[in-house]
């Protein structure tokens, strides 16, 4: 007959009544108009305690498994773009100035590469969220001798809670997903920065397809970068969720109080914005268009300095010594006025013997990211190790995160 | 040599020079004083911005194993406290009224369990802490082909960071860690919270030794609670940090940006607090005295009366039937202003004729948290088994827990 | 015409179209319906940038004009409870150790003078929001030379903005109206809590209302303080969305970016949460039960200890020796087993001969709270002082308060 | 003798004794010494409760005009340079895409005007902070009829509070501070955020000076803007400081708790770190390069369409219809390839026969932005009434500004 009632609410067919207090009342008010008296045995060593953070629980696992295939998903994305366009070059940038040549591949990953930490942090909260507090009653416990590692079993949780005062009023899990939340789109938030900047008229280096932006008849060539805006913003309010939560659960006493229930609001709605967000980051960066020249333009020959040090430094100089020569050779460029690869091969010498005609190669872009072949740099090599880790830590994760269908 | 500077750092004779920039180029200079030109290599290939993160993450790492232990030894002392008092009886309390009898040790046993999560989180976020940057230079990578994974067993590190430019500006390790203080402040703050409450005049269930609490001479039978008002206080401060630093996280464009030297300040002060909020709990919780005459005065028959509903549950009533049942019996102790456990076994009978001659255990206590034994209760043999699943997850903690001396 | 979409709107009869991007284009494209192409001047010099703010800030300054009229109905109530129950004394706590005897309407009047500072700071808040922007454009300002300040006047704002940048992109009456609201939050969930405790069985001061709280018929004396759990909640949820929108506003470039769009969200729910927080606060207030007897019988003679001080510095005692003497008064009566009020006349004089018959009046609690009779003290008089300036303040209040209906 | 002690601290010649608990035990020790048993009656009617609350009052009131005059100095060296440069033009942004001409002294004023509310705020908040709570005693009051008036007079102070339950233990005017300075810092950072783009390679309008930078000798074009991230990072501390003190004060019961002296060290801080933002930004300003030639190099007729649709307008043809003849011409210049201002009078006459000869003047961008003299908005005039309204806004506040030496 329980699963009568299952069947009414698959179909739709569940009438709710105006008495039923929530979702436990009304199944056993309508279980005892199907069965009678007997249905009264169901709330039996229950409490609504114990039972709304199992709703919440088993409603937060399914959710967290949607959230992590998203997040999956756009890691993904990012992945086979940066393998894609792995021979692009364009400026790096530190403190916003441009620092040296890398590949945007490089950049690619730099961010994909945070967003595996929080894919990975996910799967620790989900792993507290799978703990079933079920048979903690009210405070005190369950007075009838439930079984809760069949109830552990049945529900297919991994573990059940230690004590039943904390199992009720805890919400360390909520807590740890509206953080998990916050720092992820912290992370999306700062790649969303990154790509308004190079979408400037500016930087030119990219341009949002049309479906993520807004155009405007008048001035066709200003895209404002609505998606990307949206993201940066939602950040602040899932945060504002984290920190909201925070402060109630500070400053209560112990076991279950009604503050409590202000979770739930703040679970929601972070679900979804965390579950819109990942998907619009995916569609901006899977129709991204780049504008490889202009990313190209943007390198320039005074970014080769540090790569002129490392010419000399691997002739032999200390490397002190290679810095302090190669910024004789930038002082000499700008006082002659020319670019620092416009200078010839004696007026190198004159700074050090060291140079010789092989000087030319440091002046070419493909040749200084080829330089950064330790693991995690710049170089083609690197930038496929880095890939082939991505793809490989994807598919653990997928090995590892439970499906968790809806229990029976 | 660099062991002859190491040495001069140990014993305290390591001289400073005002030109010195930072520990990196200080170590440099004096390298150079005892070896010459050849010291200029050392900081081949190095950039500040992989230095400073890598001195940061070693830094953190031995303070979190510091950390780790003195929250172990909170928990410990909290569970051998459980253990030593378990047959004392009280109140437990939902939203702040009086709910239903249950042990003292199961109360302090919902707050070492609150804090096993916390130990647990911590060896999560030590294990990203502990992920080497080194060899990631400015933003591109090394260009000297150096062995990073020789790095790491060095340095005795779990893993290497796979993008240059993440590793260089990434600081999820430090927001973890800060939002990891402020969950575990949160928990020490409700417990302080509770405390104080039980050490009011109104309560009287406890007594802070005078070493953690204010009298006066004036006043001495008032005993200021400084101590849990002081772990309660910087539950706001140390949350603070963590919200601080989200915020300039979340505003930044992606690698290194000076803002990121936030960083430190905010981990000192937050681990410097950890460290003393720890002891200071660990010293209230080891020298609390309570008041077992109040504890049990303070229980009353009306706390039984879902007891009552459960002996006719036993007998084979529905949950709901004997919740009405008992529901009765309440109103007509009420009606004739007598205790619940006075109404006589005649008058019981007229409510349901289950009752009979065996009612009267239901009025004593102890038989009453008896009944709590499914697991995570507050029955004896449950409050055990949460004693022995503390002290197996204290053991498997200390074994998981590396040690991290200073890297030699 | 224009009053004809005016009257469609107030008689609900204004069909929206699915083509309609916002308020300002239906209401565009009604009237060209209405009177033909002439409507296309409607939006002449007009943005949306400035339209959306200033629709904001007409909303706001409605709403807190609610806002506010409902604050000083909380005052008010507060302020005639005081007046009414001024002779009711209960102990006064700090650290939440029983302190000195206070009068009942002073605990009322602390908050009530607090939720005073919100009432004042509110009508600032108002001062910042009442200032026009409309003309301001998108970012550079209107180019047909239209008078600001007529529009000002007609739409009876207090002053026009001053920068057409800031003006569009500039929500400082957001974030201060959200740290309005925090503030005010807190000092309602201080007063909850305080309410929460006095309403604990060990304390029995005050009684919930039926209307505002939640019984079981298992316990009824079991009265869950569900108003009060709910006031103290949301003091999290309205400082998360004044932290969130600052994290927003904190990582924006200058002038109008789609970021800013979260401002109306977050300041309609606060909206809707302080008016009804407040208005739960004062039926809570208004239908609030005391228990006068068990106030009183938590007064005890050791409280006056600080009294019998004072007693001797009437005589002519330095502070610091009275405060001794009263210290070895203590010391004496604890020592002989008997309250501080059972000691003899002589056996006080053996510690000072300033003792004499008329130590008496020391030990008579209505005699104690008189001594505070400077202004802001627990004295009658003084308590009477500050039901008159409060009264005053909400007169004033009320008096600057602009009405702020509609604009036609 | 009071005034013998004064001149001891005053000379620095004050000896503290180990024994001293606080500064006012310290005082009444050492006039002990100098007069006798009759500095006991120093502490006659105080408490430290509202002697620490004066205290911290003394003192921010005191930071607080510091603060100002650091504000006003600020928004003086701004005023200044608006003034000087307000006949460069340069794009104005939103979305961070290119909008429309503006003046850039328009920008440095949008910025100006938001921190003219900051300093309105201020003064706000040192209001309140000047309201007297001495002779609150801890808690009850002042028992020997204090003439607290009198207090306030001698002291300075612009009200006394009104509750002495309230007045030891309410700490607004923090909380208001903090969230003073942290909505002040997020203009700051916003500003910073600005010059931070300008400043890059691809913007190249602004240069810092050498002394507000840190460049490098291998890349002298390398300018990184280390003054401006540190007023960006700053922001979040400061925030996460008002944040930390909300959820502290937010957890209190009424009266005080030891929690309370959290308070002092976040004033502190947020005193120092607004101190010194203030400055380095007014360093900033002052000192900052522009490039001109580079900012008008930035504008192209493209950001001219509105202007184009206004040229309509003033003809007569309603804003609707204009902007539909704008946008067709818009089109018309991208299928020709053609800049807008390249397409010929009979071209554009094609669209619309209102266009004449005088189309020209639309593209000239001083033309364009002299359009928008409505107040605020960006033409000459404009710019020069926002001038004189700042500056008289800085008189009124100077002169509305307390002094606030030190006390006597």
């Amino acid at each position: 007959m329980a699963s009568e009632v299952a069947e009414e609410w698959a179909q739709g067919t569940f009438k709710l009544n105006p008495n039923d207090e929530d979702i436990h009342t009304a199944n056993e008010r309508r279980l005892k108009e199907l069965i009678g008296e007997t249905a009264g045995k169901l709330h039996t060593g229950r409490s609504r305690n114990d039972q709304v953070v199992t709703d919440l629980r088993l409603w937060m696992r399914q959710n967290c498994s949607t959230l992590s295939a998203l997040l999956c998903e756009l890691i993904r994305t990012m992945v086979d773009r940066a393998e894609a366009e792995r021979d692009v070059l364009f400026p790096g940038y530190t403190h916003l100035q441009r620092a040296q040549p890398i590949r945007w591949s490089h950049w690619i990953l730099s961010h994909a590469v945070a967003l595996t930490r929080d894919s990975e942090r996910l799967l620790e909260v989900q792993k507290r969220i799978n703990v079933l507090p079920l048979g903690s009653g009210a405070i005190a416990g369950n007075p009838l001798g439930v079984d809760r590692e069949l109830l552990r079993a049945e529900l297919d949780f991994g573990a059940i809670t230690l004590n039943s005062m904390d199992a009720t009023s805890e919400r360390d899990f909520v807590a740890e997903f509206l953080f998990w939340a916050s720092l992820c789109m912290t992370h999306l938030s700062r790649m969303a920065e990154d790509l308004i900047l190079y979408g400037t008229k500016e930087f030119s280096f990219v341009q949002l397809s049309d479906a993520y932006s807004t155009g405007s008849s008048l001035m066709p060539q200003k895209k404002n970068p609505d998606s990307l805006e949206l993201i940066r913003s939602k950040a602040g309010r899932v945060f504002g969720r984290c920190a909201g939560l925070l402060m109630t659960l500070k400053g209560l006493p112990s076991t279950y109080n009604k503050d409590l229930q202000e979770d739930k609001e703040a679970v929601f709605e972070v679900s979804d914005t965390m579950s819109a967000v990942l998907q619009v980051a995916t569609g901006v960066i899977s129709t991204l268009q780049i504008h490889r020249e202009n990313m190209g333009r943007a390198l320039s020959p005074d970014m080769l300095a540090t790569d002129l040090a490392y010419y000399l430094v691997r002739k032999g100089m200390p490397f002190r010594q290679a810095h302090e020569a190669s910024g004789k050779a930038v002082f000499m460029a700008e006082t002659k006025g020319v670019a620092l690869n416009q200078l010839s091969l004696q007026e190198l010498q004159t700074i050090s013997p060291l140079f010789s005609g092989d000087v030319s190669h440091v002046w070419d872009y493909g040749h200084s990211v080829e330089q950064y072949q330790a693991l995690g740099g710049t170089a083609r090599s690197s930038v496929d190790w880095q890939i082939g880790q991505l793809r490989a830590l994807l598919r653990a994760q997928q090995a590892e995160s439970p499906p968790h269908p809806s229990p029976k």
